[in-house]
């Protein structure tokens, strides 16, 4: 086989490879030409932007009134340590539900920052078991927080959110969600489900650029974080009271990441919010589901665990198939995808987000045949197609 | 006076106004175009393009082989809480040398993390005294550190960090430096000064857009921090292992940022480094304090302590000077000038940093006079010309 069965690779708006990744993703063109002015960052018209962007979020998670976003620094890791140390008090215990990389890290989080945890961990493929969290609910009086991932990226898993949020009620335990790569695809109601916090980022799927964490903050809860922080640049109060009291950062916000998430902001609402936004991602993880499962290729979650964020494949077992190849044809042809990251098997994801949809995730099929034949993988290809 | 006496404001080469602040500033057009692609935290060409910033950070502090650039994510201040908490240990005591806010803001860092503070404190346009430091040294043995700024930005004060690493040698105290605003533009041969961290950012002198900080660090002072931080976000230590593992951020970096970052840095290196972007600024900060003086108004320091940063200015003491409406009249004409954030005097500042040269600064000198004569301060401005 020759590289030359194709021709020109993809290529996104501004001529780059599509990011099959869960983040940083391909955004629009219109949000990335966004960033090619200067702002103060004590610019009313800044100013007026960020202010949009703050309330827009809080709308989204259905927040009214009661809710406020507090934006952070840095990355989604930021906006959930800030989260995790802000709400929790030093002398809190955090009941961390683990099924991934990304639950693991907020349990490291904690035991750095001092504040001691309950684990309930069960495999990358399987959510928490309900029952048990509810057994140690009734074990362990002394859990003030309840932790969750909403999509645990690791495998694309979608954690039951609203069923834990009904414990976390019943128990009268604060409630905390890392919603990073689910925020603005996957419904979630902060006021019904009465979440003291949930965290995201600007990269996911509202499909900015990076560089901004947000936590939309349950005001009366927040209120009550006063002096927990044991950082200055990571408390959320400290953050919030500031914005309450001058609309402004305390340190210099990543200006031209707002302005572009500004942008991303009204792409999202012109494209129906979040039923808009996760309807296209539900449609390019059907097509990517089919096409895979067509060309051999099995995903690791049942159906109702998958979320239409991104999507664990099993390495193909076949002599030819070597992940690295595979990886270096398809970013030929012009689709980045994503190395595994899972403990449980040996696999690879590819992502659903972005700014990518039916020929996108067509084309990326395509690529996917070409690579397999390329590699002489051909006859499971065949055999399953 | 009407408001007819000026006419198309001025404008930078993508229209904005200019930022006569200290960061963020104006940014060349070129600086904010190379944000208009996308690329996987992942992907190679962004790898290699981060490590040429780093690399290059490194050089500009003549860091040579003992020293590395850790970049943190987040904004300047994120970078000096990580280098003060990852530095200096729990048991630590650092001696801060204040005056102005930046010097405050490190020693509330210090207390919220729990480490252990002594103070010299100075009027802001007061430079240490440096028999007091040494006498400090003398009777608190049990100082570990050393924190001073190098260019206190409340003022624009140059503070004397070659005479206060001196008495860290000399003492055998740590050594670490807020060189925000200075590093780039004014010389710092970390080497020499045996400086063990400095902390800046991507949106002062280099000329970046904002969203990350960066710490050079001494490699072997920095290989001693491990354990030390009690964040995960903030820990450089853990940010470096895992550089020196993977060659890539443990969490989601600002990518479009650190590309513009890139970019910046060549154009700073095209324009002479050091010398020749200190040059520019020192220029810029002549013809400004001339120019300003000449139109009646009183810098607030001694021209040996006045870094070619950023200059405060009293408050012309005229019944009819309005500081609101200057202002807003810079601004009309196309010139963002800065609040003052002194104690000691009412005041205001204008920066001399970004990509601003003479012409701008003449024509940010002639939007003044005409202000001026707006509101009817003609008779200083005249008198002083
Ligand atoms: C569920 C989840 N939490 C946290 C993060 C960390 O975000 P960041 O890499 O922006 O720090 C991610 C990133 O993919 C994520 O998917
Ligand atoms: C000397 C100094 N230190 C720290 C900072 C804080 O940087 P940031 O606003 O990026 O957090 C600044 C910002 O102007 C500064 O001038």
């Amino acid at each position: 086989m020759t590289h030359s069965t194709h021709s020109k690779p993809a290529a996104s708006e501004t001529g780059d490879p599509f990011l099959l990744t869960p983040g940083p993703l391909t955004t629009s063109r219109t949000v990335k030409a966004a960033m090619v002015h200067d702002w103060g960052s004590r610019d009313a018209s800044f100013i007026a932007i960020n202010k949009a962007v703050l309330t827009r979020l809080c709308e989204i998670a259905n927040g009214g009134g009661d809710y406020v976003t507090v934006p952070m620094q840095g990355s989604g890791t930021f906006a959930v340590e800030a989260m995790l140390t802000s709400f929790v008090p030093p002398t809190g215990k955090v009941l961390v539900l683990i099924n991934g990389a990304y639950g693991r890290r907020a349990k490291r989080i904690l035991e750095i920052a001092g504040r001691e945890t309950v684990v309930h961990e069960t495999a990358e493929d399987t959510p928490p078991d309900l029952n048990e969290v509810e057994a140690i609910l009734k074990a362990t009086p002394s859990i003030t927080h309840i932790f969750t991932i909403h999509c645990e990226t690791t495998s694309g898993i979608l954690n039951p959110i609203v069923q834990i949020g009904a414990l976390a009620a019943k128990y009268r335990k604060g409630y905390l969600i890392d919603s990073m790569s689910a925020f603005g695809a996957l419904p979630l109601d902060a006021r019904a489900l009465h979440v003291d916090a949930l965290a995201a980022s600007s990269n996911k799927c509202i499909e900015g650029v990076p560089g901004l964490g947000f936590v939309v903050c349950r005001r009366a809860a927040l209120g009550a974080c006063k002096g927990n922080a044991t950082t200055l640049v990571l408390d959320l109060h400290d953050q919030w009271a500031n914005f309450e009291k001058t609309g402004q950062y305390r340190f210099t916000p990543p200006i031209h990441v707002i302005v572009a998430f500004h942008q991303a902001l009204e792409e999202f609402t012109a494209e129906g919010g979040v039923a808009g936004r996760g309807g296209r991602y539900q449609s390019n993880c059907r097509i990517l589901l089919e096409g895979m499962t067509a060309l051999g290729f099995k995903p690791l979650l049942a159906p109702h665990l998958q979320a239409p964020i991104i999507v664990t494949f099993h390495m193909m077992n076949h002599p030819r198939f070597i992940f690295q190849d595979f990886y270096d044809g398809l970013k030929d042809r012009g689709f980045i995808i994503y190395p595994g990251k899972l403990t449980v098997a040996d696999s690879f994801r590819i992502g659903c987000i972005g700014r990518l949809g039916e020929k996108e995730m067509r084309g990326a099929l395509a690529a996917v045949r070409e690579v397999l034949q390329e590699m002489g993988v051909t006859d499971s290809a065949t055999r399953a197609a």
